[in-house]
């Protein structure tokens, strides 16, 4: 195993005692790092999501940024003024055609590469990017394919470059408390999890062409924003194909591909009503995309077995009217939590009331993560409530160290595999499929990475 | 079809118009039906169930009570004296052996039976009684292997005599609400359902073998009230083994078996340790029982697909500490709503707040039903918050004229049949298994039980 393969650009010795010098007195203001090292950093797309990264990035006073890319102008335009706002050099820019990315990658005053790209590029790209010997960030879902899987995974073997999962909602504040419940036992022996991406993309998915989020009912090339590549998705593929928000925690507090994994999984698909409705409604019956058959199933629901005899029913579903919920449900033997956005309520034997929920403020209070002790008000203006900072700080000082990261490329493999294997089983009439063993059987020694400290 | 057969007890033009004679100060008074007619009844099995049934018949003016059986002395005099104390007259006794019910069965004043047995003699008493030509009752669940559901339908079939599956939850004030809602199209049209049975059941399925629900780690002849029967169902089976108080509401509300049937389902089970710790725990380690191996998985989840291409899932979690929840969710193109014995939330687009829960008392009040409206003060001393009211007065109703019950041999067969398809499921490491259609296709033509008046 190359895990823990260093790079040569970080000196090892300037580790610092300074770890508690940000106070929350530096709200919104700049982060300065635990190490003195700046990471050259690098950006390959630069839609929402790329300019939210960069954003944060410019808050960070341990890296440069060297070069970005993005084949649309106005993105390039839009986060060279930030960047410039910010104070920092202007980097080098990418993007005259599809693959300018590769010359960015050839430079070599670029440490580390953050990818916010289409689904499609992920890992063509972090792929490349790891053979240039990069430290890689790779947004989510990681890859598309059971191969592109295999492609991650690979790579990262083949080059001893890291691949980090940039999945946030591991950072979520009651998600990190939850795993360190977990880590501490609260709900004993691990039985049952619940998680999913249920939240209404029908505004997202379609539009009028030059509003992110706004009315309309056009997609791909007469769309702007994401419902130019991600829509297609819902037309051609029944598949989960948004998995890792939820599943990417409750892999975590499983201790997935270290001491545990994925086995096997069957998946369902409702049949596909939503998104037709909506276009007929907001674009009327005569609109060219009136009668489209949309391949996707409305409500996607899959249940994964692991290793160690847990299961977990991971839901995607985007196109129907609904409040937004990534539906975490952990239980164990001693007890369990459920926390969604609006409702957050535990039961633990002998803890709480016989029979009885208990709302879980004092809980999370108490099994705060340290992370969020220290930094959490620092983190509130980063996006996402909060979770934004923490997935780029971990990548950015794992970076620096050039150490494993704490999602790694197993991990993207592993939790990304759910869309080409619940399209297996749909296509199939829920057979079971079962997940390759990207560790190839090192699951078994893995450690699990340790989450709960309070540096990143 | 014999669905329709009428029995030549029943007069069928004696229907008076007292249907609104009820009044709810009434409550806790006796019951007095919309017909003149005294239904014959009789009871197989009189354990706690049993006796609970027995007591709503006795707030009735419009049966007798002819016969009952119980091979447990002790029930037979509790019973005996409950109907001297209700001022009905003594009913002639069985239940010298187990097969004394047959005699019962052979009374030509009884019209109808209450079979409320352990779930092994389920089936074959139902079998026996509508081979005696009686309307017969049947508690939940109905059936153990596929081959008793398939007895279910062809004795029905073969009889003419009519089959009830006595759920009570079907007329759980919430679920006939929510029922009503979907027949009014405030979801729109459905795509997924979730329910189960998720109740801590540690003490019910073992005691000291003094009290039902006390102390102890007894089971089986050690045992007493339901842990006599029931827990080895436990030991031996990696099943879901009560499907239908979560299934039986979802059923209903999808029309299966009326215009659409369930398909397949895939299911899987985590690991067994809930009854093992509570047995080493409150057992201590050296109890006979501290090392026994139990096949049941503590958390079952199956996932059905119906003909009209909607999703169930349907969890069986009852070896853990937890809040009692039938864990309902019905979600349509138009919203959902979710609701349990403690949260009850509902998302309609274009009535709720966008991407926001609403409560949903308002929702439960205008929609409350109309058996609820008029029966509701009277029923609150039934049993089960209600409920246990209701499914006695379908099924007295029901009988009294014969006719086919709201929840008939088809659905019994059905909703019972999760449990031999989801063990063969988990045994074939969720392999998905067909539902055999029960109807013989007559599901296509089938209309739906008109569950939406105010008589029962």
């Amino acid at each position: 195993m190359k895990n823990t393969t260093r790079r040569n650009f970080i000196k090892k010795s300037v580790l610092t005692t300074a770890g508690i010098s940000l106070m929350p007195n530096l709200s919104f203001g700049a982060f300065e790092s635990i190490k003195k090292d700046k990471l050259k950093l690098a950006f390959i797309g630069l839609g929402l999501r790329g300019v939210n990264h960069l954003n944060n990035a410019l808050r960070r006073k341990d890296i440069k940024i060297t070069a970005i890319c993005d084949i649309d102008e106005k993105r390039i335009d839009l986060s060279l003024s930030r960047i410039k706002e910010a104070g920092f050099r202007t980097p080098k820019v990418f993007g005259k055609n599809d693959l300018d990315y590769r010359n960015l990658l050839d430079l070599k005053d670029v440490d580390a590469v953050i990818i916010s790209t289409p689904w499609l590029w992920h890992t063509k790209m972090a792929v490349d990017s790891m053979k240039a010997g990069k430290y890689t960030g790779i947004e989510v879902s990681a890859a598309n394919t059971l191969e592109e899987c295999w492609d991650l995974v690979n790579t990262h073997e083949k080059t001893g470059s890291h691949l980090m999962i940039l999945e946030n909602v591991n950072y979520r504040r009651d998600v990190l408390a939850v795993l360190n419940m977990v880590k501490q036992n609260v709900f004993g022996e691990l039985l049952h999890f619940r998680c999913g991406y249920k939240h209404d993309l029908r505004h997202v998915k379609l539009n009028d062409g030059k509003t992110a989020y706004g009315k309309g009912v056009e997609f791909g090339e007469k769309g702007i924003s994401e419902s130019v590549w991600r829509t297609q998705h819902s037309l051609l593929r029944n598949a989960d194909v948004y998995p890792t928000h939820g599943l990417g925690p409750v892999a975590t507090m499983a201790d997935v591909n270290r001491g545990n994994r994925f086995v096997s999984m069957t998946s369902h698909a409702t049949k596909s009503v939503g998104l037709n409705k909506y276009i007929n409604e907001v674009g009327g019956s005569n609109h060219p995309n009136a009668n489209l058959k949309w391949k996707q199933g409305d409500i996607i629901t899959s249940t994964i077995e692991t290793a160690n005899g847990e299961t977990i029913i991971v839901t995607h579903d985007v196109n129907s009217p609904r409040p937004y919920s990534l539906g975490f449900e952990v239980q164990g033997s001693q007890g369990l939590a459920n926390f969604d956005y609006f409702t957050k309520r535990i039961h633990i034997e002998g803890k709480t009331k016989t029979h009885r929920w208990e709302a879980m403020d004092e809980w999370l209070k108490k099994y705060d993560h340290p992370l969020w002790k220290k930094y959490g008000e620092y983190a509130s203006g980063s996006g996402h409530g909060g979770m934004d900072f923490f997935v780029m700080n971990a990548f950015v000082e794992s970076a620096k160290e050039n150490l494993a990261p704490p999602m790694d490329a197993y991990d993207a493999a592993a939790w990304s595999a759910v869309t080409p294997l619940s399209e297996l089983s749909i296509e199939n009439n829920g057979a079971p499929q079962d997940f390759p063993d990207f560790t190839r059987g090192m699951w078994v020694k893995r450690k699990p990475y340790n989450w709960i400290k309070d540096t990143y």
